[in-house]
């Protein structure tokens, strides 16, 4: 029973958020919304209807809706600010960190972003658009460009100085480290606890790490996560083609990003391929995108099963063997599917390249023989205590035991093949794969069952 | 063409790493290690063979070992580990971090584990025993036990003098806040920044952050990930029962931890069960913890097939339904395990309640029936296309389409009702679909073309 249910009095936030905006409580709904978590809110958000969410947007300050907006599901940001006007959008989008700004915006549709672009200040939408050239998964795409870099002459004296005139405008910044900069150069990143250690007089060279670690605005995610998993930093600076100091990546961007990544790539494996599905969204949005899927695997199981077609008559004589080929089927996805995952694995730590293709086969090999001996054997024994012939137990064991083998080995190759080619392998590996195996197996279990027929009717 | 190869020179990094071992070149190996990044380490370390790894260790001091396994990855970690004598790894887990201790002794098997902690510095040992009590998935067990923290009546410049004191002792603490405690309770926190702004003579009391958000040694890790995405901070303090500041959890290591988990579960769905697996570990490792997994679907699979049995005089009288069978299996598979990973993601992101089986189900049968009908129209227009039997068509196209409808509703339900049951979705969602989906699919095929036999013969 549900504690919100029996307590009239406590109910959950999306309820509450629920009466506030029929309320049209301006005043009460910043301070609620500000009690709640991140987890809470994206809840509240999934709970409300679209209608719900647009007056809650108009009864929110930009700030306070750009806060919001910070915390829930990038999903659920994109249809909360796609169903706004231009202008009111641009003005929730200004009051973001400059990372969100650009990740947002390139979430939404082309046009529905450059509409809210040419709403915004001209300043924010040239930095909006500069940054929105970077793949996401960049350190150009993930930086912040709020940090604090002070010229190389600086004192340590000149630097507390700084920080603290400016103190309200760095209030809103994630400083980590200070910046030094020689001309338009990187030259050398400050810990706050080495500026805290130093003299006042002491120049910022003397405290400096010069010639840091950095990275530039194509480095891609793996390159970071190497060197944020190489060095402790919490966050890295990012240069432009001429060496400038143009943005920060923080450590645990890389790891959120990586997390999404990995999550990514576990929904494209499990057939959900048109991007993130909440089951908030509408009916017909979710139902295509699967269907997508869907549809491809038909027609390719289709072509599978198209094998069982040329050896009807076969079946005709020895009915039993219907039995076993959704069995072949679907055990030797199950084998190759552990092979796809491992190599998926191994592919995103580098520990295997796309090229070792000999390595993965014989390694899979070995596996898959021994699985596949396994398997077959355990078929077999099965086979012979439920049909009782031994026949039927030889081919149905032998056409497992050889499709096991092929389907692990098959299963390691696919998505290294497919990385070479510079395609996504969470997306065509199982498919191609099942398609592969099943024909296979088919095969394998008909043709073996034709040699012994006399002895299987 | 490797370039490795091309050039006799350049050797690729695991290359040299094998030459330095061999000649046993204790000077140059920590600085050739310490030039590589994590990633070529790990690739290195899976290239090696058992012994090398045990000379390698030998050849380094047991500082250079710790960062060595720092940086490659855990299962690779326990496996260096696992092969020295107790004392030789306790000198190596001694120079290790608090938290990655307690991580590498937990992944151990027992008895190894308490040799480890038996040749230990008592007063290590302890802290690391503690640290093993917490689960990995809390705070206790993923806090740092270094950090920073000053009296209630300290002043900044206190403050200041002892981090110049004291500062190669903190060299190697992550420090990102100062905390303060008041008698031994945590009472404020400290931001580096605000120490440098503020004057020598203020109080700590008047600069700090008090009653900050702090989390207890038992919070779980989806808890943290929402702290962290609710406030923009670094790490959060953590408290005993007593309230007494105990460690600090960082952002990023929650992050990287989130990461850990979801990739945990797509390997878990993938049927890779055991834990993970990397190509360079030993064959009967790899196959027996794939074999585990395979074996009950073995099992399951032929309970799923024991329907078809039911059927076979239907069969034998229309062959061409055998043709049909791992259609239905697989299209069934495919349509439930989408349903399955939205649950699971939603259930991560707490965007559904394990109680809320009525909204998933109601969710999932619109979109199982769009899906079904278009499935099942598709599915029955090409069966009438390829094999010319209307009815033939009629029968596939219902029963793929009802079944469709059940899949995506089974698919939606059982990661909650096992997350319900505290069992793991992940785990057992896959096999429990198919074989529930598997045998009404037969079910309906079957029993639905006995109704039309005469047609279709």
């Amino acid at each position: 029973m549900d504690s919100d249910v029996r307590d009239p009095i406590r109910r959950a936030p999306w309820q509450n958020l629920q009466v506030l905006i029929q309320a049209d409580s301006r005043h009460v709904l910043p301070s609620y919304i500000g009690s709640l978590t991140a987890s809470e809110l994206a809840l509240a958000v999934s709970r409300l209807s679209q209608e719900e969410h647009t007056r809650l947007l108009n009864l929110l300050s930009p700030q306070d809706a750009a806060e919001l907006i910070d915390q829930i599901e990038d999903v659920q940001a994109v249809d909360l600010i796609e169903d706004l006007p231009a202008s009111e959008a641009a003005a929730i989008v200004d009051e973001m960190y400059s990372d969100a700004q650009a990740d947002l915006l390139g979430d939404l549709k082309d046009e529905e972003a450059e509409a809210i672009l040419e709403a915004m200040p001209d300043e924010t939408a040239e930095e909006v658009r500069r940054l929105m050239q970077y793949r996401d998964d960049t350190a150009g795409g993930m930086m912040l460009t709020e940090f604090v870099s002070y010229p190389a002459d600086y004192s340590v004296q000149h630097v507390i100085d700084d920080l603290r005139n400016r103190h309200d405008e760095y209030a809103g910044y994630d400083v980590q480290y200070l910046y030094v900069s020689d001309g338009p150069k990187l030259s050398g990143v400050l810990r706050l606890r080495d500026v805290l250690m130093a003299l006042p007089g002491q120049p910022l060279t003397e405290i400096m790490s010069a010639d840091p670690v950095r990275v530039d605005v194509h480095t891609p995610l793996e390159e970071m996560r190497d060197l944020f998993e190489t060095y402790t930093y919490l966050g890295l600076p990012v240069i432009n083609e001429e060496g400038k100091l143009v943005g920060v990546v923080r450590a645990a961007d890389v790891q959120e990003k990586l997390a999404e990544k990995t999550e990514s790539e576990f929904r494209k494996t499990s057939g959900i391929v048109g991007g993130e599905e909440l089951r908030s969204m509408p009916v017909l949005t979710r139902s295509s995108r699967r269907l997508s899927w869907l549809s491809v695997n038909v027609v390719l199981n289709i072509l599978a099963a198209s094998v069982i077609v040329l050896y009807q008559d076969t079946i005709e004589k020895a009915i039993t063997l219907a039995v076993f080929l959704p069995i072949i089927s679907d055990m030797s996805g199950c084998s190759g599917n552990q092979a796809v995952a491992v190599s998926i694995r191994e592919l995103a730590l580098g520990l295997v390249r796309p090229r070792e293709i000999l390595r993965v086969l014989f390694k899979e090999a070995s596996v898959g023989l021994m699985n596949g001996l396994a398997l077959g054997t355990l078929l077999a024994i099965a086979t012979q205590l439920w049909q009782g012939n031994p026949y039927l137990g030889l081919v149905v064991g032998t056409a497992l035991a050889a499709n096991t083998v092929l389907a692990a080995c098959l299963g390691g190759v696919i998505p290294l093949a497919l990385r070479a080619l510079k395609a996504d392998p969470a997306l065509a590996s199982g498919p191609m794969l099942t398609t592969v195996t099943d024909m296979c197996g088919f095969f394998l279990l008909l043709s073996l069952a034709q040699f012994v027929l006399p002895k299987l009717v």
